[in-house]
């Protein structure tokens, strides 16, 4: 059964290479890097965020970003990605020949001085700057406000400053605003409010969510924004990545369960659901750790038992 | 945000003690067992399932079930149960001083016969027998319908054959179902379906859910039935307990996963998700494997970061 009110139609924006991997604590090689990203867009994701162009000393595992940019086999109708956190950042991106960054924002001043050094109104002025050069380039920007259901310092955050600053992302010339759910504390009552807020000063055509798995509850957070007629959802192959305030407990809502669940709802996504999981089981054994997709993990365990 | 039409309180069946350590391949020494049923009773869940009372040498695992009944602590409002596959299951029940106890029919035939040697005919008529003796000792009974849907062997099951199933379980005597995701299976989209199909024969206040998380959908089921106003959940603490067609892979819904949900969602429930996962923390190291409850695992890792 599919409810006349969700959306037809999702996309799902792969972040594994990026905030998955990222968020690793063992760096994966360049080459298995390139494969993992060729593997996903070949699954039929329509966006994958690929890298960060960020400060190597302070995130090594994304120190090769140029080099996977320029490695993968790029697929027409695919949209390829990379965070950038300021001009330096965007130039990186702009040798790369990439059509699209992406940036961040926070909801809160403290997340944002603790995260990069700048208050939230700091950082975006950054970010328009960046914006402005991204437009003289052609090229498209995404934008995310993390910490858009709760701060590991602050606690609640005001659905009202999530929409404000938003809203400012998308003057400033964002295409799309991914409201996220950075420590994965949401549950499925705030989502409403929120996108509520959100879509009170962003069209809801160009609202998209980013939730975390770290507490089980972002399957039932994407129902909510389905209900509420969002129709992007980012997720990450495998659900890589952990949860930075939490190292050892999971991360990101996984690209297999968000799948699994959109296509029993009848929801097209265009998307090859063993062929993503095939992708994840490649990369696991890099991260030395089992992956966190619940439906990776089942289908692992059934050809385990079906081959005893 | 409560929305009006969630029910403002719901009743978590606690089934860890049995559905969970039942489908852990090792045994737990009686004494943990008891510690663990008097801990998940004091954190206030209203109903415990403790144990089962099947054939020691099918299930070992359980082969002290009248011990563990024996030695905890009843306390007053807390209605303590087992599950009994046939009436030598009831006798040891009764001997053991039950108040309440559980019985299981599959809506598969073919699950049925590999699980009990019976179809679902005849398991109905074993527990008609149940029903009755039941009702001369004037002991309650709670009944399961397994694969509701869906089955390992079967694939899908037609929602009108889990409701004739329900209906004749209630008919017999049985004061509840728990309408039963076996296998892990169930997306949202089928939880309405299912619901309304079974809500057609059986008063919906009778109706209860239990979902298996093997596949990361488990809460958001939880939410379609929310708004289908059931009010009664099977959780199991931890998430103990695999999935017995997939062995490695999660199995029960986590008690402390769907308190966060529930409370998150201003849903009374009456219990401590503190008190739940230091009963869950107490048993991970006895299983030989980490919990896979998404909340007590970021529980352990924000304990493991502060105190590094």
């Amino acid at each position: 059964m599919r409810r006349p009110h969700w959306p037809q139609r999702v996309t799902v924006v792969e972040v594994g290479p990026r905030d998955g991997l990222q968020n690793e604590p063992v760096y994966v090689p360049t080459a298995d890097k390139i494969r993992f990203v060729d593997a996903l867009a070949a699954a039929g994701l329509p966006v994958v965020e690929v890298t960060s162009f960020v400060n190597p000393r302070r995130v090594p595992q994304m120190a090769d970003a140029g080099a996977v940019i320029a490695g993968i086999a790029r697929r027409p109708g695919v949209r390829y990605s990379a965070l950038v956190p300021n001009q330096r950042g965007l130039d990186a991106a702009l040798t790369a020949g990439l059509d699209e960054v992406a940036i961040f924002a926070a909801a809160s001043d403290t997340f944002s001085m603790r995260n990069i050094g700048q208050d939230v109104e700091a950082s975006l002025a950054t970010y328009a700057a960046v914006c402005r050069r991204a437009d003289e380039h052609a090229l498209r920007v995404r934008a995310y406000v993390s910490t858009a259901f709760g701060c590991p310092f602050e606690g609640e955050v005001d659905p009202r400053r999530v929409a404000e600053v938003a809203a400012r992302l998308i003057e400033m010339g964002a295409f799309e605003v991914s409201v996220s759910d950075t420590i994965g504390i949401a549950h499925p009552g705030q989502v409403g409010p929120v996108i509520d807020a959100v879509a009170a000063r962003v069209d809801r055509g160009r609202i998209a969510l980013h939730f975390h798995d770290t507490r089980g509850t972002a399957l039932a957070n994407v129902l909510v924004g389905l209900e509420a007629g969002i129709a992007v959802f980012d997720a990450s192959a495998g659900g890589l990545g952990g949860c930075p305030f939490a190292p050892g407990a999971t991360g990101n809502l996984a690209t297999e369960d968000l799948l699994y669940m959109l296509h029993g709802l009848g929801i097209d996504t265009g998307v090859s659901l063993a062929a993503v999981v095939d992708a994840s089981l490649a990369i696991e054994p890099l991260v030395g750790h089992p992956l966190s997709s619940r439906y990776t993990q089942a289908v692992k365990a059934t050809r385990a038992t079906s081959a005893s």
